[in-house]
């Protein structure tokens, strides 16, 4: 049970920082004589007045939390040069840095064994808590992390290792909406082209395919179904064109947006046009893919939003202890542009 | 003047490293008490040995410099969700984790005042240096910084206000390669929207624009050329209504791709099409500018290099003392797709 204001109980940092109108950081720093020369005179005053007054003592280990604090957080993400990652970096960064914390950002390259690297080094570093947008379904090092009791919060993507508190968006409403707009158009042969399967959002989106349509009546044949070995443009052509050895689609619904993007390509140097020939469907509305040649449909997902959820959960943590291992989904929305249209008559 | 191997002198903890076979960083952790446990029990005995072997110790103060190194590093953006910056944070990454270097980043949404929290609340973190890719020409934080003796080096912009090691490109060959293509194409109506004039950017792609055109023999009229607000698609849209409505160029060359892209915008809204009635050159080559309608003609800057050379100046900083506050300009390319093209005649 979280103590509450006019209750008796010991004045915490955030008190001292509210009553002296400053960030908790700013305050920290100002009580730190290591780091009080980075703030100016009057606010070490003030800070200092504040904790006076509400009889603040720095180490109490009130309700048994690390009050050591660092108000250091620690992002992780597979690839910050993918468009995706930094609105979901700025989004947490936003909500800790109004709570006074830093955000070190760490960058596995997509590479699983340098997450536990990063996780390793963050820790080190004596972070507070870490943000991991990186997960893989089966994913040791946050496997690790957790039972360690690091405060710990996914974004983006699921594990199946770790109950965590974890916010994504909404895969299957994402991929129901894309394929009622692609059957309403008339599409049954509807090509799609998975994330890997290794990561829940890949896994997740093909199960929202296959579920979806059987319901909607489309074909289910196991040669319109390619998975990709990355999200990227290059592994979405190389599965594009495995996709159009074997099957005639008259849409293809991308994992993602780069994928999307590698499938365009493909259809250009087959000579066939989007979305005359064949309908492409992405996913996440990265910046600028309203700009391609055709625009492209593709399922909006709020990563900001997502990243300022994530932050907000692990303040909360920080603040009151462990929360439940809730799944937080965020809702999508399909953007029609004109990569989708209805197929050729007789196509 | 460093001490080199083989010459008498202390032990360093890259010695030990070496000896021990892991990174700086690792065996910092493996000596402190507090972090060890992130670290391999194997590791911190090699570690341990090497020190021993070595007799280092720890707190000598050899030549001067900051011994008791946190090992991280800042780096200052003033935007992660602008495409550009992404591969320089990346680019100094690989370098700075590769010699034990966390990085943190901070953004600064491109806001000057929060460019000067942003380095004390880093510097707050005792982080070892700074690299900075928000510098404007006129930059009292990182006057102040500089003079306080914190190492620290620019990257993508340079200041005025202070005498750092910086890395740019090559911003005057540039913009003589981009004026070059349409001035052998046949333009010499050339419009201009440079970006922000208090940004080294801005006002030096502006002041080559000048040079270079009146070389080249074109039109040096005051109302071909409109300055961008920010490097915006809104603002570049904004600034291309302007100079279509006081003049009539046949080119337009944009400070930065996302200019470049608010110009296209423009120049459909106006049923203006691009390259046949007017020709676009951007500057950047960001992701995924190869696939807009028209693909864009666009000078191709070294983003990953410029961030790798920035780290490789800052840890020779934090090595050897402070380096000379050389400029390193990198050379860019001119990258000719569909968005430009010859006047049509008489037009």
């Amino acid at each position: 049970m979280a103590a509450r204001p006019g209750g008796t109980r010991h004045a915490t940092l955030k008190d001292v920082a509210e009553r002296a109108g400053v960030h908790a950081g700013t305050a920290s720093r100002a009580l730190n004589p290591a780091t009080q020369g980075l703030v100016s005179e009057a606010t070490v005053r003030a800070v200092r007045e504040a904790a006076k007054a509400l009889d603040y003592r720095p180490n109490s280990m009130a309700r048994g939390l690390k009050t050591n604090k660092t108000f250091m957080v620690g992002v992780i993400v597979p690839d910050l040069s993918n468009p995706l990652f930094p609105p979901i970096v700025r989004g947490a960064e936003e909500v800790l840095s109004r709570a006074g914390y830093t955000t070190i950002i760490a960058d596995t390259d997509n590479d699983r064994e340098r997450e536990g690297e990063s996780i390793a080094a963050l820790r080190a570093r004596q972070v507070d808590g870490l943000l991991v947008a990186s997960a893989s379904r089966d994913d040791e090092a946050v496997r690790t992390a957790v039972e360690q009791g690091v405060p710990l919060v996914l974004v983006n993507r699921r594990t199946e290792s770790a109950n965590v508190p974890t916010v994504t968006s909404d895969d299957r409403s994402g991929i129901e909406k894309a394929l009622e707009h692609l059957v309403r158009l008339g599409h049954t042969a509807i090509g799609h082209l998975p994330g890997p399967a290794h990561l829940s959002t890949g896994l997740e989106r093909a199960r929202a395919f296959r579920h979806h349509m059987s319901e909607l009546g489309g074909t289910l044949a196991p040669e319109l179904t390619v998975e990709c070995s990355t999200y990227s443009v290059d592994a979405g052509a190389v599965a594009a064109r495995t996709l159009l050895d074997q099957a005639e689609p008259t849409a293809i619904l991308a994992g993602n947006d780069q994928i999307a993007v590698g499938v365009l390509d493909v259809l250009r140097e087959r000579g066939l046009r989007c979305p005359e020939d064949v309908s492409v469907v992405g996913y996440n509305d990265m910046t600028f893919m309203d700009k391609l040649s055709p625009p492209l449909t593709t399922v909006r997902v709020p990563h900001a939003a997502m990243g300022a959820e994530a932050a907000q959960l692990l303040l909360r943590w920080l603040a009151e202890g462990p929360p439940a291992a809730n799944v937080l989904t965020l809702p999508v929305e399909l953007v029609v542009r004109g990569s989708t249209a209805r197929p050729r008559a007789g196509g």
